[in-house]
């Protein structure tokens, strides 16, 4: 086998181009090998097997620096860059990282998991080379599904107009979830000298006159003309007005042809862009039939393709309860960022085909759109990702919160999310949107509640949320009716002494099993399902407070600003000084990919640990208020 | 007077084309004198005069929507919408508001502040308005440096897929601080199908060869032709291909061509793109020499055009010493995103052209670029308003916090931002930046320390910030040598007993005076400057829980999740239980326009206020511990 021989993009510059081809295919094997035992981003990574052979071959990573967008389809550069035999541990707890990870390799020069970051940073690593009067190459490859991101726009326009020596490689391969991408283009300054505009139709018009052999069928002629010239002079036009030098479209999978391409590009001065058409699952049958599927994908059985039935999920039933609520009230919509599978709405789609908007990757305007929708009636729910609502966070707070519009936010992915590790933990969204006046925020403790809370949230007037987890239900049985809860108000799970566990949201499952725990040493905490982060359910806490209760209050959410903060913020404001808290939340740092189970052991958001808080607050509970 | 007469948009249908243009002239008197006594967005309202007229006068308002992008141009609109004798009110306490606003009128039925919003909520009122079935028209009026925001291009490319009718306006006033303008054009689709890419090219150069008249001279003519196409093709196209009618460019000021062209686009079905050529400041000679002066600007002399002297702000300090600190090390570049002026960084860009980057209006952009740089060993400041930091909330978790990457956030205009209004108060950065692992999140106490603040940032390795007002200075002296500070550190300006104040940032003032007031009185609190509200000086904190102090902790920024709530935190988990802390921030509502002593006055962030919670800690502080 060649690729053992290659621990280095060294070892790759001696390989032919036979070899590479050789490689190519090892490189296949290995990919969906390795994959079908970890699971993994296999149809990105199988798309960009030549690309990535062709930069390490041509380019001299790191000094120069390759910076891949979204991170998900940088195995093959991991495995030539000397990270082939941690394979076997991809996207497990202490293993190799399924994105990009400075710590794992000099040759990450740039870490992602967001998408169309990588362009602001190639601009970024390009000024400062410059700026130090250094020499080398940067070069970002970029899905066209990345580029309708606002965030690569703004680049795009940025980078045109520096006109500084960067490389963008455009991996266009045909399955963006958006159907359309959008490119920038720089000409409004062109428009404004009108005489220049002018002249040039003139131009255009003696131009058609004067052609004798077509003359008799101008009408025609022209007509045609204009579709032809169209696709001529747009293809260069486009990124060339914009300052790039445009190469393509060409095929990403011919290696002599990319090889030869980059080499250009290499040698080519101002910003390039390199157009190169590939596909997605290149190579193993299943995944090129279904690149949806194996974008992101599980284990499974590498003759057949089959991968193992999955449960139902928090996100699944949240599919099924749009639905319904759907069927009942016509003013609900759904909005998607470009995650039409993820967020579980292509049943949605097909039943109700304009009442689903998947925007593309463009969560900013996904919010505000939303909030327009809501301006005229209508019941928008925005299915989001806890990590990508980030996107969108002046929007929510400008435009839905500020206007106090009914905007639902479906907060999929909430807490820790196992596997994509830190650039996806849904652990920030209680803590950003707690402050934001107008919200109300929700979790529920498990799937059923989840149905009532999107009820309650479509029939509430002005912005609302909740948040669920990345994870199979609990298996609760599911109310008929959906009811509409009272909100800011919580729900006495258990009566109890002493100290009560306010818990918000799913973690209530390990709320439950601390409180059977204690149960069995004879200690009855009270157990409350907190429903409600925003508003608090003030009554009940004044409650706790006057008859004594200690608190520890659990989230799987930052532990800076988040409910416990809430919970904190209120017995200070209503001067409840003697109660004694303890807030249970994701720790100060970025929480590294694994399992969510041991990520959960890791930061101490544990049933045990539960428990050991609520013991340090027992004994003495009673002793020093009566002291 | 014939602009007395008009009280409504129906009042104005009844005009001729002369009384219109009389209108405009009266218009225009209007707004000079009247912004002349309170201040305002002068230029760019001189700049729409003629496109308000004529959308008022073409369209049915509020049952046709406009929807003007930022908003700051939206006076003309509020003039002929019956708001006409408010306008001595404009942008002062319980007065107009200087932006659309719901509450005052119903043809303001989209509200605004930040740029690049209008896109995607034209986009949601017309799939509501379709799903609805309902008629009518939405109009967005946007200019050309909103445009560059990456959320108004990525609704571009959402309006241009869904193919509804909608009608843009594009202001196009050639005075966008960005120098370069992107227009999104959806083409990759048509690139894809590279047969056809194919048989374009071969046309084309088939059709040259057949061109006897031009035979001759076929190198240069290609040249010639390949330039004119350009101008010619990529008008139309460019806008067409993302789905676009495209009109213009027209005079924004010839009142029957606007008419014209408004009536064609109504006619129109699908997406319609006008583009308005207009001067900002039109018709006042020093607003049109100095539109950038003139954007926004307080009270001035008609005559002369001159303005009151400006006193030195906090950001000019931070101008200059941007200038001294980058003398000594040039490692630090300065990024600013389509503010160079409001930030104080025009001279900085004349000193030092190659360091600072104007990426126009693009703050997601704008962040990771400054991520990128600082992978570099660069030390880029991204000099930002606290509320336009919103835009780049993923960009600076994702990106900065979590490569823990050296970039310096400049928060500026952070707290209260008086006459702008609940747009733009920058009262939630602390609250969302806390709750980010790696960040170090300070705040000086006047404008000498900004000054060391900044010295200590530009030295730190890792994401760090400091959040200065948009206000005077206090006029300290300024230190001459540039400390570096402990990171982490307060400072005790003041020693006392019974009760600390701790005041996070500018608000010292306050809480000094606070101090002072209640000196007089015999009850003398602690003083602490806490600097850093993030790493907090917890042996501080610790050393005043174990000594027994109360504390009262101030601060101009959300009360929820902000410093208080960060002490809050700290003493509960480390179990100072007995600590009585009561919390003064900005309340749950967003502050409307007014000064910043209104604003103050209103939110109960006064001396007097800070005065009474330490008078209500104080007599019984040790009565209940001791009880």
């Amino acid at each position: 086998m060649l690729l053992t021989s290659i621990n280095n993009p060294q070892d790759l510059k001696k390989c032919s181009l036979p070899e590479l081809y050789e490689l190519a295919e090892e490189i296949r094997q290995f990919l969906v090998e390795n994959l079908s035992k970890t699971g993994g981003h296999l149809a990105p990574n199988l798309g960009v097997v030549e690309l990535t052979l062709a930069l390490h071959y041509v380019f001299n990573s790191p000094v120069d620096k390759l910076i891949w967008d979204v991170g998900h389809q940088a195995y093959v550069h991991k495995i030539l860059t000397g990270r082939r035999e941690m394979f076997p541990t991809l996207r497990q707890y202490k293993g190799l990282c399924g994105f990009p990870k400075m710590s794992e390799s000099p040759h990450d020069v740039w870490e992602t998991g967001h998408s169309s970051t990588s362009l602001s940073a190639a601009m970024g690593m390009v000024a400062a080379r410059d700026l130090k009067k250094e020499k080398n190459h940067v070069v970002a490859i970029i899905g066209d599904g990345a580029l309708t991101g606002g965030m690569a726009l703004e680049a795009l326009n940025h980078i045109g107009h520096e006109d500084k020596d960067v490389i963008v490689v455009l991996n266009d391969n045909e399955m963006s979830i958006a159907p359309n991408v959008g490119a920038l283009h720089n000409y409004l300054g062109k428009l404004r000298t009108t005489t220049n505009y002018r002249r040039a139709k003139e131009e255009l018009e003696h131009l058609l006159k004067s052609i004798p052999a077509v003359g008799g069928r101008l009408a025609h002629f022209a007509e045609r003309f204009k579709d032809s010239m169209k696709y001529l002079l747009v293809s260069g036009i486009l990124f060339e007005e914009l300052g790039f030098t445009y190469i393509g479209p060409i095929d990403g999978h011919n290696l002599e042809l990319v090889l030869d391409t980059l080499k250009t590009a290499k040698q080519t001065k101002g910003p390039v862009l390199i157009h190169a058409i590939t596909k997605k699952g290149k190579g193993y049958a299943p995944a090129e039939a279904d690149s949806v599927k194996w974008h992101g994908i599980g284990t499974y059985k590498i003759e057949s393709g089959d991968t193992p039935k999955s449960s139902p999920t928090y996100t699944s039933v949240f599919a099924d309860t749009m639905m319904k609520l759907a069927e009942e009230d016509e003013r609900i919509v759904a909005i998607t960022p470009a995650m039409p599978a993820g967020s579980g709405l292509l049943k949605f789609g097909e039943r109700f085909p304009d009442r689903l908007f998947d925007v593309g990757i463009a969560e900013q305007h996904a919010c505000t759109f939303a909030a327009g929708l809501a301006t005229q009636g209508l019941k928008p729910v925005f299915a989001v990702y806890s990590t990508f609502l980030q996107r969108a966070y002046d929007q929510l707070i400008h435009d839905v919160a500020r206007q106090k519009l009914n905007v639902v936010f479906a907060v999929d992915r909430a807490g820790l999310v196992g596997a994509d590790g830190e650039t996806h933990q849904g652990v920030y969204d209680v803590a950003y949107m707690r402050a934001i006046p107008n919200m109300v925020i929700m979790a529920p403790k498990d799937e059923n509640e989840l149905r009532h809370m999107m009820k309650t949230a479509v029939e509430y007037d002005g912005p609302i949320s909740y948040r669920y987890p990345r994870l199979a239900v609990r298996g609760v049985k599911l109310d008929e009716e959906l009811k509409t809860l009272p909100i800011g108000k919580a729900e006495v799970v258990r009566e109890g002494r002493g100290v009560a566990i306010l818990s918000f949201g799913h973690v209530f499952e390990l709320a439950e099993q601390a409180a059977d725990l204690l149960a069995r040493e004879g200690i009855s905490p009270m157990l409350v399902n907190a429903r409600f982060c925003k508003p608090l359910d003030v009554e009940l806490l004044s409650r706790l407070a006057q008859e004594g209760y200690d608190l520890v209050t659990v989230e799987e959410g930052s532990a800076s600003g988040g409910f416990g903060s809430a919970v904190l913020e209120f017995l200070a404001e209503a001067g409840y000084y003697h109660i004694r808290v303890q807030n249970i939340g994701i720790p100060d740092y970025f929480v590294e990919h694994g399992s969510v189970k041991e990520q959960r052991q890791e930061v101490g958001l544990t049933a045990e640990q539960i428990a050991v808080r609520v013991r340090s607050l027992m004994p003495v509970t009673k002793g020093v208020v009566e002291a």
